[in-house]
């Protein structure tokens, strides 16, 4: 599986495959998943706290490590969607249409300042 | 756009031409979007903070605004596989290979507190 | 030390020692500070992730570590006052009178939905 | 109230009256308040997000917004606490006692890589 061929629901049949043989579904409510979602969004935070500007060298010594927390991020989530009959990629589609009118090319670009919240 | 449809690289695909516009790749340094995922999943959360059991009325009644926040964390999380390039699916794959085995089903079968961590 | 007998400045004091011991309030901005605090609330939340209502048996397993997650994020709030010249109680007593006024006692008494936000 | 003359059993007293009046007590499970903890942390992460060294300014130009989050968190932290019979003064102490040694001073004099968790 590479991000050219595989499907949002392809990964979320994979998730659920994982799930459904634990019969884990029941403890997925929307309070508990987003706890979870996180606590392993700190996580994935944690491997660049108290470093400044030698973020690719924490990249190059962990990389699994952070990709397994980005991993971690992406099943809960899916399995928020999951639980919750979200459809991810409309969501993300609705989404950048309105960013794209609330921070409009001309007056954001190139300024963090613009960049409070996505 | 549909999850049965969609792959990642497409959703990578729509998010870069979103940030590049904006020649906000400069801002995405790995802390910065680790510290920005941390945020919005705080604010999905937030939803269902003081609720106890009401959590379906709750998503009933802001579907549009708790969608937008699972966006918010998945085009963060997208773009910060971007920025280091990390091919999701793939590290999606090889951590639940990892949980199958960490959390075998015959000793964690609808059991929670085997469930400490994804 | 209990908290009848210590003041805020008492608690700084002694972290000050900790950290001026070690040379580390070179590494104290206030945004590593708060990333460092949302670290530790993640870690007290993991505590309680998976667990419905028996939060009160997770508190007698393991009120040594919970109490050790409750001091590291006081820890860190006192040094983040500590770097930034803030006085913590002046802060509390501020933003108490605040909360006083917004939420009022007749509209908002044994209301769980006029709380949203401390 | 300053925190040279304020002990934490003051802040106590002060939260609680503020709490009961409201009734407010009853929605404090250790899950939801470890759950607002991390909410406020997140918010007052939010305000050095995309600033990179300009802290400083972002402190001057919204201090009082600043201290109001720091607050929320202590706060919270103080229901926390009070909830579940937690002397904070105590368990900062034996805190750093512990810090203070897995933190030997000769090993992390100046050193942010050992300071991997408070």
């Amino acid at each position: 599986m590479t991000d050219s061929n595989t499907t949002i629901e392809q990964l979320k049949r994979q998730v659920k495959k994982f799930v459904t043989e634990r019969n884990w579904q029941q403890f997925h409510t929307p309070k508990s998943l987003a706890m979870a979602i996180a606590v392993e969004a700190a996580e994935l935070m944690e491997h660049f706290l108290w470093c400044e500007n030698q973020a690719k060298e924490v990249f190059a010594n962990k990389r699994e490590q952070i990709e397994d927390e980005v991993a971690d991020i992406a099943i809960l989530l899916i399995n928020f969607c999951q639980a919750n009959d979200v459809d991810l990629s409309r969501a993300i589609e609705c989404k950048i249409k309105k960013i794209d009118k609330k921070y409009p090319v001309e007056k954001c670009y190139g300024k963090a300042d613009k960049y409070t919240d996505l």
